[in-house]
């Protein structure tokens, strides 16, 4: 059987920052994909660990605790390390050394026009006093992107500029070097965008407390479920309902497996006569029945800690080879070889 | 015989940026007390290439060239690899790892801040395009000092807030990780300032063109003794002379041996009767006095370049050990250690 983690199919870079559980909207907009790209492609899992700490460095326990976790998330939902290797970030000090060197092929002015950067600062509330390793963190994504020579990144749409600036620094370097050290990454973007909030907000977000998380007990899902914002003008049952903003509807487009019957109940919910809770039930259903077999196989996952670190012990090395190997001809390229 | 090199001396972190062959100022700045500081001190001396790079991007060859040349300057001059740990900078990834998270400690107003860093963007031109990396590199410089557990570091009085940034870093950094991990330094501001430039200027420079290189030839020295700047008020020989801002004299303090004899020939000559020729004459003999066997040590040197190499390649390795401790000690302080 080929396994894409070492053949010579195009290479593909994903990850996640280690700052807390997955939960569903990470995988509408990621981990489903994933498990398609590892039958399709080389596929590199990051887990930024390091780039995590950028924001986090005074509670540096809270990402090394969830290193762990995010990989039986990983594991849970369907990623195969024998068809991805899944990495941590800060075991690979090449990634480190060539952020070391991009940060010569940026200027200030050009990280600080970032788009994505100016964002995240804002969201941040940093202001003048950002911490330096935040500002620079788009050499940092480029030393992780290059390093596995990856040609396509999986991003939201705001991450966009993040690999343009990559592809800066690569045609830079490659023009001092005088030959095609780096190779140029194309942003693939999900045509699915994201999965909105239980609350209605637009995005699914930890830091925003709106989440189902992939590890939620029965129990959990229930209670979220019934939080799950609806059609505030439905207030009686025969009034015509709202299917637009509709959060269970969002839910279920994504999770109910049987799509006729469930067009049927929109068309049902919209001429009114179809109650909130009948709706809720039957995603209540949809999610209980696809967070079981996941919560099932992370629970015998994590059985064995051991062997979960054996496969990100193993996928380390193997995606440490590769970097190593770019950061040993990014320095002859520079001439920085001696012995 | 007690080696220094691996002792329990206090350690002490000296270098230089490898981007010209040395010359008398740094002789007199700075390689004349490391031969000193190497009997007393674990003392580790790094070929700056890496740092060198952060405005050479655009000549890195320049810089891998150099990089032989002043190891040949140090070995010439009396440093001993018995004694001294010879480093080349970038064949330690753990010092660009340091840098790296280094970065989440300091602020970017604060590296605005670093007077040293303004007055070299000043000096530079960079102004708002100055590369990432050069604003960066106080943290760079902390990562050097920190790797080795330096706790004295010679620097010009130019340099002093250098450190306070390190030791900022240091403080953040222990007071994270609730340990001292990491140790501050203190620089060491050596008496005797610097050597002014054969024109006048104060700072003997290659940028300024002022300089008496240390591999200099025997006529190079005699057509630069003879431009040396003197008194431009000493008209005739019978004039009185200034010794003030007369350069002859200035480079007379620092390599005439027979200190009664120059004292008599200051005095003569500010009485006037004392040709700016008589000076210069004695100056050219102790310049050659004092070159001729750095020079032919150096060409003995220059004979064998894969000796030198291989004393670059074991100091490298031997301080690669000292830095990859510190790295792992920090990585784990942070929690960043999983196999």
């Amino acid at each position: 059987m080929p396994t894409p983690a070492t053949s010579a199919a195009p290479i593909i870079l994903t990850g996640d920052r280690p700052t807390g559980p997955l939960h569903l909207g990470h995988y509408v907009g990621s981990l489903r994909n994933r498990v398609t790209y590892q039958r399709d492609y080389r596929q590199f899992i990051m887990l930024a660990d390091a780039q995590a700490l950028t924001d986090n460095m005074d509670d540096p326990a809270k990402v090394q605790r969830n290193v762990i976790e995010v990989a039986l998330d990983y594991l849970a939902t369907g990623i195969d390390p024998a068809q991805s290797t899944i990495l941590i970030q800060s075991q690979i000090p090449e990634l480190a050394e060539l952020t070391f060197y991009y940060l010569n092929l940026v200027t200030v002015a050009r990280l600080e026009r970032n788009p994505t950067v100016k964002e995240e600062i804002r969201l941040r509330g940093f202001e003048r006093d950002i911490p330096a390793g935040f500002l620079t963190y788009p050499a940092s994504q480029a030393a992780d992107i290059t390093a596995f020579k990856a040609v396509l990144v999986p991003v939201g749409e705001d991450q966009v500029p993040m690999i343009e600036q990559t592809n800066e620094i690569v045609r830079r370097f490659n023009r001092i070097a005088g030959a095609e050290v780096l190779v140029e990454a194309k942003a693939l973007v999900p045509e699915i965008g994201r999965l909105p909030g239980i609350d209605g907000k637009a995005k699914m977000s930890k830091s925003l407390g709106n989440t189902i998380n992939l590890s939620a007990s029965a129990d959990e899902v229930r209670a979220a479920v019934k939080k799950v914002y609806t059609d505030p003008l439905h207030l009686r049952v025969a009034d015509p309902g709202h299917i637009e903003g509709n959060i269970a509807f969002a839910y279920l487009d994504a999770f109910d497996p049987e799509k006729e019957a469930l067009a049927e109940m929109k068309a049902h919910y919209q001429r009114g006569g179809l109650a909130d809770s009948i709706v809720k039930a039957r995603l209540e259903l949809c999610l209980q029945e696809f967070l079981t077999p996941i919560r099932a196989r992370r629970a015998e996952l994590e059985k064995d800690r051991g062997h979960v670190m054996q496969i990100l012990k193993e996928g380390t090395a193997r995606a440490r080879e590769v970097a190593a190997r770019t950061a040993d001809e990014v320095k002859r390229a520079m001439g920085l070889s001696y012995f």
